[in-house]
């Protein structure tokens, strides 16, 4: 099954971006609301927290473009094509993902934006047990709305049922994944949200809190995997947060490494934090 | 057909590495000297010129590591292990090279160093036609010489025929190779040769000179791939400089990237410069 979805926030290669892909939301969607999540919330022992400003201010976006499209499980050589131009970020997430996660595990997306990495990480753990998890968060209401729109359309209900949403901050993970749990992958794409509101975007201080969360919660063989856009005006600065988090990590229980477009500089940047 | 080389300067990931791997050179190796290649260099229609000074003297390495082993064709997912750790710089060069170079195609070896890239490139290259080719340099007699072994032990008589070798630098590669060729891939392994005399190694300028001369000569949908070692004195500066050249190449006509680890700050730095 080949399925293919709309996906970044700025596009780093345009020579390979045809044209913007809507997100494809039934016609129910404006009919979504966090209401919709309220299974998942009413599944935490306590009520969640207020939500924190984890995203910051700015005006401008000059260099954001329309959301290219990538194309799921299938599509080998993810990392190569990055290498030559025909791939991007994005997809070569996706295909690190496929070498870590095993059916039955659970996973945490720190950034739902549109629910593009939520699906596809729920793809890589649901299996016939329904034992694979997908906790899912995004201080933005929109975000989660058009999340549960996509996931409710793409999958039935009780690979559905294996999601839990959250309206949480990522750097208060800890407090909707049960403790008892070991996480396999947590991911992070980080910016602001595609096609939302350009003028609230991750920021590196809730982001900084939210990777020493994801060091601790992360079991040994899983992943820390994080798609940095830099092109916006936090952009820079939380990247070389990310990148001296990564940095400071101790070599003998993580393997660290970015993946970075040296004559681009302002496409996004993957970085991978292996815990062996 | 799995053979097994031993390869890097300095390894990158001890964990991995098991031990020391002496270059298998033959009973007859000390008889081979620059006399061996004197029919590549009998080729050429001009004598070569003197020995350019291309490698730099410094009195210490500390942190000089023996080198490890590597498998060629056979293994996937090189950049894959990478990232986990469990692959080495040199691996995902030559993953990368299998993505670009053909049969019959003619390729240049920047660095012969010990040979084991020289060998690999011919695997690539080497068909039933004969019209593969690869062009090696290096300005070290003693890198020539065990090349040279190297490529005797390892190939037939004619498939070894393939390989002109050069007592060049590779500044000057445009010298050796004919105007009439276009190359598909230029490979550099930057920093001294392992096991030879730690007081040489590449340096900036002589570098540089490489790289504009291997952009001018390589053909479109080719590659320039540097793997950079950045544990020796002159080494920082070294990988500063290639990385200025690849962020300075046109974005209409080159993709460069480079893949890093970030809490090993003396691991060897995969650059590829792919152009369109």
């Amino acid at each position: 099954m080949s399925m293919r979805f709309s996906a970044l926030p700025w596009r780093s290669f345009p020579r390979t971006v045809a044209s913007e892909k809507k997100i494809p939301l039934s016609g129910k969607a404006g009919t979504y609301g966090l209401s919709a999540l309220s299974p998942s919330l009413s599944a935490l022992s306590v009520p969640p927290k207020p939500l924190l400003r984890c995203r910051a201010s700015f005006s401008t976006l000059h260099d954001a473009a329309p959301p290219g499209e990538i194309s799921l499980p299938g599509v080998e050589d993810e990392m190569v094509g990055y290498i030559f131009g025909k791939k991007k970020a994005t997809d070569v997430a996706h295909s690190v993902w496929k070498h870590v996660v095993r059916r039955g595990d659970t996973v945490v997306d720190a950034t739902c934006g549109n629910g593009y990495d939520t699906l596809a990480m729920l793809r890589l753990v649901a299996d016939l047990s329904g034992k694979g998890r997908v906790f899912g968060m995004d201080i933005q209401e929109e975000a989660l709305t058009n999340t549960d729109s996509l996931l409710t359309q793409s999958l039935t209900p009780s690979e559905k049922e294996l999601v839990k949403l959250f309206p949480t901050c990522h750097s208060k993970m800890e407090e909707v994944i049960p403790k008892d749990v070991l996480v396999r992958l947590v991911a992070f794409n980080l910016g602001y949200l595609p096609g939302g509101d350009k003028e609230i975007s991750t920021v590196s201080e809730t982001t900084l809190l939210a990777l020493e969360a994801a060091g601790r919660i992360i079991e040994p063989g899983g992943l820390i995997s994080a798609v940095v856009y830099v092109g916006h005006p936090k952009g820079r600065e939380e990247f070389e947060a990310v990148q001296a988090f990564a940095s400071g990590l101790s070599t003998e229980d993580w393997v660290c490494c970015k993946l970075q477009m040296l004559n681009r500089p302002l496409a996004p940047v993957p970085i991978f934090m292996f815990k062996r």
